[in-house]
């Protein structure tokens, strides 16, 4: 059996009873460290469930999947995942290839936080697509994503933004020269979010997401030091959210008015976040 | 403190390790049990915990939860969700009056159906706005929900419907005469959720759920005996998906071939499903 067990959001024990019985009955385990990251690392969970913990990267998600799967008809292999399985492409591949090769999968549920985001306020039947952004460099910007918050906002609805990662990532000097080197990781913050979503708004001036534009800055949602502010685009760039994971969440024009009483709480300054939901949400 | 414990989908075993630890602190612990079931019921939970569960129905939660609330100041209460605690807009309010009342609350995340729907085998970030549909009455046939889904559709998303449950209604006659007497619960199934999608579009003639569109039926999603039919809505409301929950998912102009791929594995009738996706979709 191969189980594809989700961790959650915060710590080793934020698996549910029936991943961990999984996971102590499983004679391998990995764990997909690229997609997103716990609070604890690797040593922490090999000491909670007694047992050695393989990191799969991307690599080896990808091109050696036959070898994470070896004798999973016979014996049971986890591979487990921070959040829930389903919340990375690359994980169905992995429910496919385990398909093609006739062994059983079961997948062990966990949050996400496609559904964790309701902690900031909102409510999740309002949110639209979900999009990401990822780092800007200096000769690669993309802005394509910015077509998904249009279409959203054009209905009214919340964007959840998921932010870059970059783990194991070579420079291209490194790449180039075929020497496996890689870069410390890096985990884009709210600001540098904010910061890149000003720029495309500059550059297409279609006024979406603008210096007053509403948005909540998640961080680390679901552990104990979970940090959510709301304000204008402009205030939340001057926010420091620390460590990562980070998350932005665009507010809605259809935003509803319990909704904005929940998250006035976590107004960075209730009355500029008064005056702001007070002009443009006509509340 | 107020824990809010997400349960997770299926049964008893799918609380996670830190929900488990939070609820046998707890000296008061509440079951909310009208927005979602589990396939075990309270005295399960009880013997599992080892404590007492009080059922909160929804004139409970919504009108005494300064009860559950009582001296949650000084002690621990549990207030436990089928699946994770912002799934529903009732679970905020009582975060809102813990707040009032300077009750500290943590909220501990489970899986929702929100994010395990991405077991159908479509991508999370492909899904537009989630919507409701109720039971239809003799008189009252609310079909505003398909604006929603139009709106989706417009911009080629996948659309969650989430499916009606009535627990602890009173017939029209009994709430006149005051009897405290209630009907049995019921659950919507995804042919009588398809059967209504029908009717609104026969009587709107809008196009978008036709006997030819594509959905994937899907049923206890997230337990050990999860069902997932992918099929026309004509052939799926001829499928038996067996017990609750069951939940829809209409799939979207935007469909990328790698989730057909998938959810060809789910197919009622893989030629027909061939042929729909080849006509509808162009691979």
């Amino acid at each position: 059996m191969l189980y594809i067990v989700g961790l959650g959001l915060s710590d080793e024990t934020d698996i549910t009873v029936k991943g961990l019985q999984a996971v102590k009955g499983s004679e391998r385990i990995y764990l997909e460290a690229y997609t997103s990251i716990l609070t604890v690392g690797k040593e922490k969970l090999e000491a909670y469930y007694g047992k050695e913990v393989v990191i799969a990267d991307r690599e080896m998600v990808e091109t050696e999947s036959d070898a994470i799967l070896a004798n999973a008809d016979k014996i049971n292999v986890s591979f487990l995942v921070v959040g829930d399985p389903y919340g990375a492409t690359t994980h169905t591949d992995l429910v496919i290839r385990a398909r093609e090769m006739n062994i059983p999968v079961q997948v062990i549920h966990n949050a996400s936080i496609m559904n964790a985001v309701g902690a900031c306020g909102l409510q999740l039947y309002n949110f639209g697509q979900t999009i990401s952004i990822v780092f800007f460099t200096d000769t690669w910007r993309p802005d394509s994503f910015y077509d998904r918050i249009i279409e959203n906002h054009n209905i009214g609805l919340h964007t959840l933004c998921l932010l870059d990662i970059k783990v194991k990532e070579q420079s291209i000097e490194n790449m180039a020269r075929g020497r496996k080197i890689y870069e410390p990781p890096r985990y884009m913050t709210v600001n540098q979010a904010v910061e890149q979503l000003l720029e495309i708004e500059e550059n297409r001036k279609q006024g979406i997401c603008t210096p007053e534009s509403l948005a909540i800055g998640c961080a680390r949602i679901g552990t104990s030091t979970e940090q959510i502010v709301a304000g204008s685009l402009s205030e939340l760039l001057e926010v420091d959210f620390g460590g990562p994971l980070h998350s932005l969440v665009l507010v809605g024009s259809k935003m509803h008015h319990m909704e904005a009483d929940f998250i006035r709480a976590y107004a960075v300054n209730v009355e500029s976040f008064d005056a702001l939901v007070k002009k443009q949400y006509k509340f």
